[in-house]
């Protein structure tokens, strides 16, 4: 039988494990947090949180211009949030999505064709906050700065994701993982679903 | 003072937070495991793991013809080697890096330009395993298999890697978040370095 000095030692050792897990999930979960004046913390660790995916050079508007360099861009999301829309099909509150935007280097190293990734260009971080904003989520872009402002409603990011967009005004249909939880769960949106039916009015 | 009962409920609650938190570091870890007849099981898990980085129709032969499609790959590594990796700038033991190669979407919903990710078309995995492997890593090929044998150490694979890799016959070159570590931690290979020497004779 445990002696009670045992079960405090032993209590002490789980008690520190558990401080330790702890602190490793505050470091890489959602944990949203704000400035005082209503500006988004950057979220330091979001490298190590659930990658979505990546695009390259995508656009939603056919008359925008073509750049003259090619363009990745990598989407990640807080493991809290990943693991609500595995089991779900949708994203629970507090959810943060990041799209990262990185050049992309042509000819380089032993690579002799197609690009690889460079310098982070900027971060965008898509925020649901129920409580906070009147549209549960809001858009914030941050650059070199560790904190930044809203981005304000009328910018097209919000018109355009709350009509185009597959889940919950995410463009869940560029997230190959989680399309297919999407469609089993049913919380692709109308619009989305509309939309998808009916390509030649796209 | 805690009561003796308390503290065994006390630890009972810790137990099963601590024992979910196991489980779960287990789904996302490393735990590199083999058949019996040696050969690798497949990941699970790869996708909540860190990503490193992603490709777009990378090539590292001049020669080769050039695909009628483009394609995608994704790399991502355990956590707990990321996190050795980060403090050290090299690779631990049970290593495993997994490069996903997925086929690339053009048009399609609203992205009138570029590319997004469509399904996945196969999985290579880099494996360190010092006691199992006599160059210390080893490569495996998944398809739709859940094992997969291990490529001969006579492929292509091996000697590229081992010539032309930054770090431990890792393309951290590659790896836009690693490579400034790796550097910082002077853990950049004689061979890479010399070749980033002399770029008009790569």
């Amino acid at each position: 039988m445990i002696t009670t000095a045992k079960t405090v030692l032993l209590l002490g050792i789980v008690l520190v494990s558990w401080t330790d897990f702890l602190a490793t999930k505050t470091e890489s979960g959602s944990n949203v947090e704000y400035t005082a004046d209503a500006q988004l913390k950057f979220p330091t660790h979001y490298r190590e949180w659930v990658y979505l995916t990546s695009g390259f050079d995508m656009s939603y508007s056919p008359a925008a211009n073509m750049p003259d360099h090619h363009m990745f861009d990598n989407v990640f999301v807080n493991p809290e949030a990943y693991k609500v829309f595995a089991e779900t099909g949708t994203w629970p509150d507090k959810t943060m999505l990041v799209l990262e935007v990185r050049g992309a280097m042509g000819k380089g190293s032993i690579n002799q064709r197609g690009n690889y990734q460079g310098d982070a260009m900027g971060v965008e971080v898509h925020v649901k906050d129920k409580a906070r904003f009147s549209g549960n989520w809001a858009f914030f872009g941050f650059g070199d700065e560790k904190t930044a402002k809203m981005i304000p409603t009328t910018a097209d990011c919000y018109s355009c994701h709350a009509s185009h967009a597959a889940v919950d005004t995410t463009f869940a249909q560029f997230y190959p993982t989680l399309l297919p939880i999407a469609k089993s769960k049913a919380t692709l949106s109308p619009a989305y679903l509309k939309e998808a039916e009916t390509p030649a009015q796209k």
